[in-house]
């Protein structure tokens, strides 16, 4: 079972919008090797687990990660969101303000002719999308889950490092600040669940040699990247459990496999950052209401308001 | 941010496996109207929520039920791996039986060229996958999320209702208790999601006369729904979040829209079911584990039993 | 502009539910050389026709060999909805009667288990489906239309062989009479357009010589093909026109392409064959109307009826 | 069955080319909320129906709007084609003339390099495609057909909201005039449609209150789509049956679910505007005839042109 | 630059004809983890590999066994069309035979309705397709080529384990000597890729212990794979190559990651087993020829076969 | 059985990088009418291939085409490659170089957010995609083999024209040379086959008249074709046979089907040209080596090099 805090898992970053950045996160949240992927990928192969008692830490570390890769979904969702929201005044050029809804005729969306993917504008309300930065949609067929152990965690670790890679990519794409604070912190935790995975394959034997970290990287070329770095969050395994039943504890810990000179640790999950409601974009009827609508709406928020005061009975 | 506990949100009766039946389920699980679907759908919707503070308890609705989705998805995914799982005798025919592993060129796995879709065989280790019931991979394609507040409300109502339709087929294709339970349980779900954007809409002014609920059912036709109806599950929304800031109960309150004569109310989420791990099958090679991995794994699970003792200690 | 008549095309035998039957058919409606391909593709080469005034004849063949696609979509897609409908006592075995609605727990359904494709009942309610006979959805990148005329024409001739030749295949895979009425108009209507393709290569100076028709039958082979062969219906284009303004007659005459002993003709559209409205079925829920909603639509058809007396009026 | 009248429902303004006002089209018509998929979805719904004498008036109407969405994907294919067509002097910019052939390794192609979809130039002859905005090909996984007739109905409500809600941002997005006329021609017609199922909705016991239409729109932003409005073009249904069987104006009359002060009627179907062929595009080889096929296609016209003096004889 | 020569890599042994065993091949076939995969992935890491004078040896071991794929997609496709050609004798039941063409309305190809794909009767000609086996078509979504030398060899290791671990289950699926053969000499091909990409591992550090091979299998359960373990195939790379630069060599040597008690070497590719050409099959209508092309092909032949005394005059 | 020599079947022309060129030429590779469908389609072809000793010649064509085309893919793929190889300064603009990793925070992957298809940069590292030029992959869908002879060739012959239509219409979009030698040399081979698959329609019967070839061309109008028009290329039909087996010789001799001035010949496979490695990528982490691991290799390449002087040992 799952549960939700109305917390971010991560700081998003103030900047401009910026469509074309917005556009190239989308392989991070969608793509094949994004978050919606190692979500899915993850609570398959703990749904499907096999493998008895021995097996546990297993499961558990796998059902971890998916459980944190939710959330990341929800912190790149809500970045690309953030990016695609409002006058793009990005790269220097004044375009029609998409601020101000049409008027006799106007095209406030004209930017959209001139995106990467125009169903930001047409389809989504300047929102992320479940398809990759070329426009494919997410596929089921993208989950892996052989049922075998060490296949299931040699795919995960090439998943994770692959991530890893594109996000690297996507960073050296655009200096934005809004993308590249949430593509950083992700670059980062890439990185603990590649350790995770190669660590859980040393438990079966393999050592890795200098092969890890995938790909390999100059913190130096990264500052942002660095800074977390810095604070260890790849060495951290988070704990998103509502109880105290996980067991991943026991093989995310130890020397580091891709830096033998870091120790491995658990910890409670961080404390978050508070979530905000995106305004309206009148030029897009999102969310559309007019003022008869808008009294209505009135009309029953006062209503609960007084209830509000009330939670315990009203929810009764 | 999202947390996980180790306990399905409802439970699983134990039945013959049935591989036709688990089958079916697919389609619940990663149809166009299934759990993922719904999942992802409303994710999406709250992630890219406009509207302002006026717009909070549409957001919530929108991400509470959502959240429940998450656990659908795992409830009926571990069903259809329950189903998979072992030695079909269901039906009264005698086959090969799939709990031996194959010795001297046997055929433990035949049953699988004569069961709905061969790779819950062939390339899952008889375990759920992404797919409906018809073989297609789920696909991002689905989602839908306009960003008009009445449209997506509106195709929310319609997506509930979809699935409880297609849930009531299933039910009538199938006596296994186990692919049963989970089904009664998912239509009245469906049925309480049904009600939530039912109600919403009526906060922005729809009456629904006698339209609902959708699909019309008479409980008595199902018993292991009407077990539930009678529970008033119905009428129930959970809260998932592990804060206490969900707005959703503003407007899932007051008369029923499928049945003025019923109160709807909201409640914290239920207690849940114990998860365990399935079984080993060696004729699938998952995990696959032979005497010198498994070895390796329980040194390792020796090291850390002793440190399980101090979890405080090893988690700092 | 588009009109449309309440009569099929063709005359649908009356014979027993076929559900395998009818999953053959489904490669004659949805799949990659079926009727909604054929349709969509000639609709689109005559929008997108290019030539001038002396292309008229060849935009006029297309746009008239479309429109008459569309009513095989109708002819085609009723007849699937007509195998599926209702109890399947078909090759001798008595299942469980899918005629009875279930009830305390019954599987009326339970024969979707075993389909050629579960969709059948689970998706739609007994009915055709947009899909081919292995359950690919129908997709907009089968559509041909380069634009080069010698090519469309080309490519026009072989899908409407290749169309023929998988009608064939399905003519000998099932006796059912309902099956075999529409196939066979169907593998006729085909080679008729076969003979219009080819036909327009001729007036481009092609000589066919003893190719055609692809595929060679032997007509005693097909006893239901063999009377409408008698009957000449190969040789003959339809004007589908509501005006009179087609020039594809100055290419579709003369001698046959594939039986130079036979003359082509244009003809008006035939007089059609009444069309009815599948029953209820229970099991479905389709349509689903309980008494209220029942009496709902009654009250709003005693209204009507009266203003029925009066059409003029009411439409003015 | 269907017949084809060479009239397109409403009249293409003339204005420049414009691959991005095409491109941005293309939605419309190949998209997931298109014209194609409007029409399929409600040719299947027909041909599907079920519901005995009682459900004849909501099949008509089912059908006689499916009928009228042929004519739309007609109309807005040809707007497409005609965006495309030639030289863009669009915006301003004066690039490579398309118009001439190139000579000598010219590039008159080169600006598909930088349009929406490049398929249009490489893959069409500078006409539609069966795609949506993103290059996404058409799906018959778009199709929905419960069987179930109100929630069919509540789908097909949904489903014109969605693409009228996109047509008014694709009319935020260009100012041509070509892509304008169309699109504010579908805005109202959309409109209709949407009113037609709440109608039938109402007729089950809705009562829709302010939610209607979907989106709001201020006419006074869109002045195309005021003038329509104007003329009451949302209040419409036409027949376009050839016969006179058609019960749908049982269901569509009354009071406008979108406007209580509106009448809603029923009318012959419009009497259209004049088709034309478009030009040859040398630089496509399209139709890509030379003088030795010209000459053979002017021997065939030559001898038809005598037959045309007596066409009755000529098609007997 | 690619050469072939009219020889089957490994000899197909007979045996009946097997139309579900032949759909669980077109898994190894067309599937995400097929031959066709591998060949392409392969193909594509060798045209686009990065690394200089050093990576030489990668590049070559890449392209070589992309090489020996292409010869696995001939072999498996080869062995696909063996089990779907003529009387379907197996299982025990006598069916309509499928050996005679229908006469008189006779129903030759009913044995279609129930097996795995329909479409090997329908739109092949009892021929293997591009697609796996619950028959979703092969896409080039599946080539996975990062660029980064680790995480390619990581997958392709990953890849080759996979294809092995599914051949695995289809050996238990079938005891069909025809499938057989060909399975079991591909479960010990993949086994010498394994060995090939996790030696080219070992050289940039990694040590694989325990964990080879994946899957663990104890070759005693399959007979057939055990005789070509016997002979050593596991440990052999083959050079396709028609000129000597293949550097390969350098990395596929000394003792094989899998067993280290085993010498892994280079070897010319083996001499091969002859093909020959299916019969014709006239209820497919393929080749669908009749007297009349008949005579023609044959009169060709015989002008050629007098220029064929003297090849060297007629092919300069 | 296949063998592989390293070398391209023509020489790519040096010029500057081009990514809009490049992605252009996506089309010749992953589209739907590209290489790898034709290579695809023929090996298809040449397996499941039906007709006795009479066929023979028959299938050796398609073989000896299919075997040509893998080398098609293969220039193609590498053509692309090089086109999307480093700093494009193409078109007069510079950019931010690409040859330059980035450093404290540098993008030096900016230029992908304004490119034909982003994944050449996130996904590929500058590298050739399965996909076509609107990103779609390369889908088993397309590969058609009916089984039927007449329909077979006719399909291939359609297939040959429309490829050789879109490279001229790719020729018309750039001046690159790079691209220019690879489409022209195309081009001309696409003729060759679109001849052989006539010739193989005549052989059957059919006479082209002045219908070939597809799409007319003048020669003068594309330079770089015209060169290899003047040497013949498009009467030349190569033997890729490491056998001397092929009877193709008995189809492709006697007068071209597209110019009947012209004798068609069958030659052994040309020289070819020789094959380099791209260099390394470091924003791409490409290879993505660090000193540690080129330490690695650099050691066994060492070892290598003295058993280098000995290969007859080294590979026994």
């Amino acid at each position: 079972m799952y549960l939700h805090t109305q917390q971010l898992i991560n700081e998003i970053a103030v900047d401009e919008p910026d469509p074309a950045a917005a556009n190239a996160l989308q392989e991070g949240l969608g793509g094949q090797f994004g978050e919606m992927r190692t979500m899915m990928q993850y609570l398959f192969q703990s749904m499907n687990f096999r493998g008895d008692a021995a097996g546990k830490p297993y499961k558990d570390l796998m059902q971890g990660i998916g459980t944190e890769e939710i959330s990341h979904v929800e912190l790149i969702g809500t970045t690309i969101s953030r990016l695609l929201d409002g006058s793009p005044r990005y790269n220097g050029k004044k375009t029609d303000p998409v601020d101000q809804p049409g008027a006799k005729g106007a095209t406030p969306l004209k930017i959209a002719l001139d995106t990467g993917n125009i169903h930001h504008y047409l389809v989504a309300a300047q929102g992320a999308l479940p398809v990759d930065a070329a426009g494919n949609p997410w596929s089921g067929s993208y989950v892996y889950n052989s049922g075998n152990l060490v296949l299931d965690l040699l795919y995960n670790l090439m998943l994770e490092s692959t991530g890893r890679l594109q996000k690297c990519r996507i960073y050296e794409m655009t200096e934005n600040k809004t993308a590249r604070s949430t593509v950083a912190y992700l670059i980062v935790r890439d990185q603990a669940h590649e350790n995770a995975y190669a660590k859980a394959l040393e438990s079966l034997g393999v050592n890795w040699g200098a092969a890890l970290p995938i790909p390999k990287t100059n913190a130096e070329r990264f500052p942002e990247v660095k800074k977390l770095l810095d604070q260890g969050l790849q060495n951290v395994q988070y704990t998103f459990g509502a109880d105290d039943l996980s067991e991943a504890g026991k093989l995310f810990r130890g020397a580091s496999p891709s830096d033998a000179s870091q120790e491995l640790r658990t910890e409670v999950m961080p404390q978050g950052f508070p979530m905000t409601i995106a305004p309206e974009r009148r030029e897009e009827f999102s969310p559309g209401l007019d003022p008869e609508l808008l009294a209505l709406i009135q009309a029953t928020a006062e209503v609960e308001l007084k209830d509000a005061d009330h939670p315990k009975e009203a929810k009764k």
